[in-house]
């Protein structure tokens, strides 16, 4: 389907990528872009990408499939070099868990916005990062959700990624960029700011109380993400910076709330709110189940 | 080890624990106590338990271990059936995941705190409810605290109740009533409490957004307990109101200062806090493999 395909940074997701297209037989040729020498040699040894530069100038000549995969916040000076050496030719993509931001980066890019550039993020990860933690599976029964930009995105560049992507496995829905932000504001970001907030509480009393010895299997499940990356995580607040404000100021309402059923010891106002909760869940369950 | 057990309460961990003391032949007989005719005659069916009466009074008749597995809001209840036909020859016991308000119910039921009632706590459970979800190894590999009161509590009873847990592969630590207390509504209660309120807020903008749909794995983990049962949560955060509402009030602080450093675009200061929260979710992993 493509010839060569450049991945820009090789990580988790890069890295998955890349084993995913080669796999599925979607490129030929697969050029990695990063700035640490190390992971891109470890990226060629385990046969994630065939070659390596740490110059996204020249690692693009000749692509026809450029994928940005860095954190959100490095997305404007990654713009700024492949604006060098743009083809219009080829087809540029990324994966960010953002997708105002990644507007926001064209504009200060580009005068004006190419139509070959589709904005797209794969609904998956792990709280593992690194190229070592890549799988050809990553996407696989997934959700990737593509938000062309409204009369600029070309139609024929978004059905060549939709087609690559289910290539992968995934499964591929179009929304417009501000329902995205929103969607993964609420069903993302927030839980794993509050994951981490979690984690951070515990670690201020830990030193004193010997708390963390007697957390349980609920416990590990509900902050596996605070283990991610905290710099892609600072990136993609700062990124979603409103959404994500506006929606821990409903959350912290809401919590008020139960604070003051459990002061006034209203037994069964509680009970309400966690039964609402729980039939919500359930209810998600089967939404996954049947997907 | 003993002849008749009497467990009052035949749900997750009731049924685990008789199918356990069963298991690892800890007991002859076992009969269940519960107020739902169905769910006894199914514990008989599935094995779990010998035989089963709707009266508590009744049924500790000659029992050498009682073990009260019931939502601990209704402990005052149970402890007034259970005085009726008190034993000094027999070990009395209870599951709650909140000992403070086990001392509180005693003390309004009996005018001297018996000495040999142990107050237990398995840290072990499932999101999952009921007889049928009960198993002979949930227990296995887990923790579970003891909690004497003060000058109280029976040492031989401790050592008794201890030696029983041990027998079903639990791992036994004592500590203060207190302890106890501050300790689970920092692991436990406020997780909960706080999965419950995700959940809920998603629920609030579930009708127009259709945001559940693209929920990921790091969702699903995160709020696995809210599909925990609403009721018994309900009784735990009645029975533990003051620690869980201060530790509520701590994690609105930390989230407030969280929402300011997005606000306000310090990036280094919000990675700062992800960072620390992921060392401590790093550490707790390994203290759970070094167990």
């Amino acid at each position: 389907m493509f010839n060569k395909m450049c991945i820009i940074g090789v990580g988790l997701i890069g890295g998955s990528i890349a084993r995913a297209s080669r796999k599925n037989k979607l490129c030929k040729s697969i050029v990695g872009v990063g700035r640490h020498l190390e992971n891109l040699e470890k990226a060629v040894e385990l046969g994630v990408i065939d070659s390596y530069t740490t110059d996204i100038e020249r690692a693009v000549i000749g692509a026809d499939l450029v994928v940005v995969c860095t954190p959100v916040g490095s997305f404007t000076d990654v713009f700024t070099s492949l604006k060098l050496n743009w083809s219009e030719d080829c087809l540029y993509t990324d994966v960010g868990s953002t997708k105002g931001s990644v507007v926001n980066a064209l504009q200060q890019v580009f005068a004006e916005l190419p139509a070959n550039f589709v904005l797209a993020h794969p609904i998956a990860g792990s709280e593992n990062n690194g190229v070592e933690a890549s799988i050809d599976s990553l996407f696989s029964a997934k959700r990737t959700i593509i938000t062309p930009i409204g009369s600029v995105t070309n139609d024929s560049a978004i059905q060549q990624c939709k087609k690559w992507w289910e290539g992968m496995g995934a499964s591929v829905t179009e929304m417009t960029v501000e329902h995205h932000d929103e969607v993964l504001a609420a069903t993302s970001h927030l839980p794993h700011v509050i994951a981490f907030a979690l984690v951070e509480l515990l670690r201020n009393k830990e030193d004193k109380k010997d708390i963390l010895k007697y957390a349980a299997g609920g416990f590990k499940d509900f902050t596996r993400i605070a283990s991610s990356d905290p710099d892609m995580w600072a990136d993609i607040c700062m990124a979603n910076a409103n959404q994500i404000v506006g929606l821990l100021d409903e959350f912290q309402k809401l919590n008020q709330g139960i604070s003051s059923l459990i002061e006034s010891g209203d037994r069964q106002g509680l009970r309400d709110v966690f039964k609402s909760a729980q039939t919500t869940r359930n209810n998600y369950l089967k939404l996954q189940e049947n997907r």
